[in-house]
């Protein structure tokens, strides 16, 4: 079984994102936001069957943990209160798609945040889709400013509610920032890396696992620069007299292989356990064509995992079996 | 012969470092800065032959292209007018380095800038080090308000005077920010990093070289995490539209070896042309200490490249010749 721990659902009815953009209009007028649209079940199904749906069956992905598109949540944008609005639609929404196609895809929260605000609102958002519509995991912005990096890093008091109300769920984060708003960061070019090394660097520095011995963030992108600098990261964990990185940090954090190309997926499963690797694609994401090198997508991210010098066990392990030790709520097989 | 393209003077006298620190308090407190501290020559050499040229020797490395120390650069604090005087100070010592070990050393400049300020000041000690003091490059730091990231992008008509000096006198820039002012991001942990990848990505978005066909960018940590996700780089600039990487940017895009471990090297040379990776360690800088799975330095990056697939001819290249045609102000051997 071939478990997809990262999609997005990039796309949602377009009056799900219009409405969005009414909302922040109304947010910047000051005046009320309009109620969200009904979407029909037809226009969720077909959003999902002639898109991720078809591309998961063509390339023999089974369950996809999906959760709202990263790049349109948007944290930056209208304020807290909007965001606790439109986090609930965008939940619900992929609430309706696993409700849908209860074998292929399970549901992943986005968080309502803002920078420099409490986030009581995450963890309240959080509970909802746990407790009472089956949410396996959340996605967790460690810089809701949009590239400004205005928040304390992840390993500050700011973030420990949250930290509780995971290690009590027992679901995992995946770290992982929206749009960019600083004209600086391509968003999926420079910002997803950089958020994904930043957190990593964030972690190596602090102490959280020893706080937090049961707290699962996976880093998504192949851990933005992280495993290609491996040694600079042992030399400097090292130097800043903290733990080795096996200790420290990798019974907690977790790389995707949302790595678009062999040679990539070669080194984050030549340098990181095994254990500590699980299958993901993001598909209809970042990149989206088809590499003219292979003439396959670039995401089709499990023709290089099977391609690596990984054994049946091994292989076994990142498409499946790590999956469900970080995501304890998909059960088991 | 091998020549080191990533040299800095992270080892200069006290002196010279408390100096900056008086300088910086002296603009805090509105009074003028003391006079620069007389440094005699036994100090350099003494701080030299113990630490760059000594492990040069024992590595094999023959001449290091040599700047200021990237984390002292400091561009956000003090304001330009400091960072001129700085610059002033940082560049004139490693001339002097230069000087004191013609066969061992090539001086490269630091440039005096702020964010938000024109960048005369940075154009004009470039002159000055290049036509008066045989410099042979310089660090341009593309975020100089310390990861605050207020610039514009590397593509932005703002840096446009500084390459037309670059182009008439020939030489390159190694893409490098100084320390972090942002408590979200680790300076070699995470915003050199993050430099590099961002440095790349706004380069990809841009069409910068078509209107300087001669300019030339070393991007340094082994290019961030480029080289690790160049099957989403390549996927990104069909889905931006721009032409392939190899046309588009790597007649004028280079990356550094330091990468410190073996298969990070591996992974570079596997996917970047050979043309376009040069030498460098960066040694005494970001990551000191031994790795006890080799027990070499980690950044001892020759023996990585030894270690790596290149043939003869292809570390010739990385180890010299590449170095040379982006640096031709070092001459024909």
């Amino acid at each position: 079984m071939i478990i997809d721990c990262h999609g997005h659902y990039t796309t949602a009815p377009a009056a799900h994102t219009r409405w969005r953009e009414e909302q922040l209009a109304a947010v910047g007028e000051g005046r009320p936001a309009p109620a969200y649209p009904l979407i029909g079940d037809d226009e969720i199904v077909e959003s999902i069957e002639s898109n991720q749906l078809r591309l998961a069956r063509e390339r023999g992905i089974d369950l996809t943990v999906f959760s709202p598109r990263a790049s349109a949540m948007g944290h930056h944008e209208g304020g807290l209160e909007a965001s606790v609005a439109w986090s609930r639609a965008c939940n619900d929404l992929v609430a309706r798609v696993a409700g849908l196609f209860p074998d292929a895809f399970v549901p992943a929260c986005q968080l309502p945040q803002a920078a420099g605000e409490p986030l009581d609102a995450a963890i309240a958002e959080l509970r909802r889709c746990v407790e009472t519509m089956g949410f396996v995991a959340l996605n967790l912005d460690p810089d809701p400013s949009g590239g400004h990096w205005t928040s304390p890093p992840l390993t500050d008091p700011h973030w420990f509610g949250l930290y509780e109300a995971m290690c009590e769920l027992d679901v995992p984060a995946m770290v992982h920032v929206s749009a960019s708003d600083n004209p600086a960061f391509h968003a999926t070019g420079a910002h997803y890396l950089n958020a994904d090394t930043t957190a990593f660097m964030q972690l190596l520095q602090g102490d959280l696992f020893a706080r937090f011995p049961t707290l699962r963030l996976v880093i998504p992108h192949g851990g933005g620069a992280v495993p290609y600098h491996w040694g600079r990261y042992r030399g400097l964990a090292d130097m800043l007299g903290q733990p080795p990185l096996e200790t420290h940090l990798m019974r907690n954090v977790f790389f995707d292989t949302c790595v678009y190309h062999q040679p990539g997926i070669d080194l984050l499963l030549s340098v990181v356990d095994v254990d500590n690797v699980l299958f993901g694609s993001e598909m209809v994401g970042a990149v989206r064509g088809i590499d003219p090198r292979t003439g396959h997508h670039f995401d089709d991210t499990r023709r290089y995992v099977e391609a690596s010098a990984l054994d049946e066990a091994g292989r076994r392990q990142v498409f499946e079996e790590n999956v469900r030790r970080v995501y304890p709520r998909l059960g088991a097989p």
